[in-house]
């Protein structure tokens, strides 16, 4: 920077004796420029402070150098936490490879994001989106691909014919853990507590209760699993389990689909036998911590650089082969 | 849209039957176009569906319709949740008002907090900032002001004598609603865990200590309030709270300057004495729902769309005096 404001590409110029055509070729296409000549002005680059404007190095290229995720509006808010961790570790992936994230507000429906992510994309705003919560009756990856607008999801393409970037937990892998340590505590009646649809389509709650089951009977104890179904509310989680343990068949440990499932089972369980039942929550959140129940990790800041991994391949090589990357969770354990 | 691709300024100009200049002109400086001239462009404008690019208009206006935020790095998670409302609420807000909302990682420290502020805008890539966690030691404020950055701050100027623009949650009302809860349950020893430099400096921490201590004198309870203090850490927490339990001062609730703080005094209370001692948390965090207690919550949403608010009007009018916004909490009580 000079006295007289911050640097310009016409300062660069002056600085090192060339033509302001020079200054700009130095930057965008160092090799139509002699060795010596690109120094000097890479010198004078450096002692002026100049830094390319932002807007007018996206018109040159074509590129916004930005990616656009969006901002989820309050729900149950207990595992909002793992998007919090999300949006840091794209910006902190997107810093390290010349990406700025811009955040938009989720809109009403899938139609009214479709036209958002459309808007970003068509107005040079952003090159590319990083799609949050896909579900198998998801439209958003479709209507992407067929305006050719590139992006990665975090989640897989549950059912879906056409391939595209992902990154997703295996959430078959964290259930699993979750049994083996109930196994490990002398658990034997380990149920499990899921979402209604669980089973009924490839999701995410299919494949946490696939890894359930699948670890029940790697143990010999696949006879006649227990599950009871709930929607996402600790207080519908809190009826269901009260029933159950009510039951004939109440078990001795629950695995949970999620921790504000595992809030309404750890309620029923410590009304009808204090801390006799064992509850296991997913997604590690400050809740389960402050209740503490042991719970699925899922590696979010490890999924968000590799989002923006695939996001620079692709902005480098556009007709390379879809993607998809599936990183494993841990087990947190209360001390 | 046409066969052809996205309209452009030349199809629309084509449309139209003007010249390119002319469609510029409509866009930038109206004024200067004839109205029956304009009237045509803008019916080509919506028939072509032409978008002006956002880099285009950035050089143009030299503006780039966007502000940054910070993604703050995870600490104790609890109180997360009123960051994800905050981005949620800007994003919002910010499309209602023509500005992207950017991330960036939150940095090493203050100084490169503030290198990162400048490359954003000194780029083109940001007009403004929203800052947050301000403190009394805090040297963004200052640094940014010499720089001449347009910012807001989520938190007031503590002690900084340089005003700028601001938005705060009113704190000493929160614990204040506290109060009132407790003496409404029949509580007189209401004591208060705060933060260790609650009271040192203007703060957060001074500002929801006064509240709690006001309350008490209002009460006619002025006497000799009780109060321990902890670094806002669960585990700290519940080693002071149940040393004040145990001893001659042990009161009937407590007041808490954080749910992490909340979570500690539960955990301590329910060891000593079952249920006796009523806690109360602040933020409205699910771990405070989850526990069952009351805690002050925060409107982020409307903090977040009034930090959008005064930057609209900073940008429209620079020199306008600074203002300061103070919100009111309200306090949540469990069913």
């Amino acid at each position: 920077m000079t006295a007289s404001g911050p640097a310009t590409l016409d300062s660069v110029a002056a600085h090192a004796g060339v033509s302001r055509q020079t200054v700009s070729n130095v930057l965008r296409h160092p090799d139509r420029v002699a060795a010596p000549t690109r120094e000097r002005v890479l010198a004078a680059i450096a002692e002026t402070g100049y830094r390319p404007s932002l807007p007018a190095r996206q018109l040159a290229t074509r590129r916004a150098h930005a990616i656009a995720v969006r901002a989820e509006r309050q729900q149950d808010g207990i595992s909002g936490l793992v998007l919090d961790a999300f949006y840091h570790g794209l910006a902190e992936a997107g810093q390290d490879n010349g990406l700025r994230v811009l955040l938009y507000a989720q809109p009403e429906d899938e139609a009214a994001e479709i036209a958002t992510i459309d808007e970003l994309v068509h107005t040079g705003a952003a090159d590319a989106v990083v799609l949050t919560a896909t579900s198998a009756d998801d439209e958003r990856p479709a209507h992407l691909r067929e305006r050719g607008t590139t992006f990665c999801a975090f989640g897989r393409p549950w059912g879906h014919d056409e391939p595209h970037d992902w990154v997703d937990v295996d959430g078959a892998i964290g259930t699993g853990l979750a049994v083996s340590h109930l196994l490990d505590l002398g658990r034997r009646r380990i149920a499990y507590l899921g979402w209604p649809d669980d089973g009924e389509q490839p999701s995410t709650g299919t494949e946490r209760r696939r890894g359930w089951r699948e670890a029940l009977a790697s143990a010999g104890l696949g006879g006649a699993p227990v599950e009871v179904r709930s929607t996402n509310d600790a207080a519908a989680a809190e009826s269901a389990v009260a029933r159950l343990l009510a039951g004939r068949d109440a078990p001795d440990s629950i695995v949970c689909a999620s921790d504000t499932l595992a809030l309404g089972a750890h309620r029923a369980a410590v009304a009808s036998s204090g801390d006799q039942v064992t509850v296991v929550g997913f997604d590690a959140t400050p809740v389960a911590a402050a209740l503490g129940l042991a719970s699925v990790a899922q590696p979010i800041d490890q999924v968000a650089h590799l989002c923006i991994d695939l996001l620079t391949r692709r902005f480098e090589k556009p007709l390379r082969p879809a993607q998809g990357l599936l990183v494993p969770p841990v087990l947190h354990v209360p001390r």
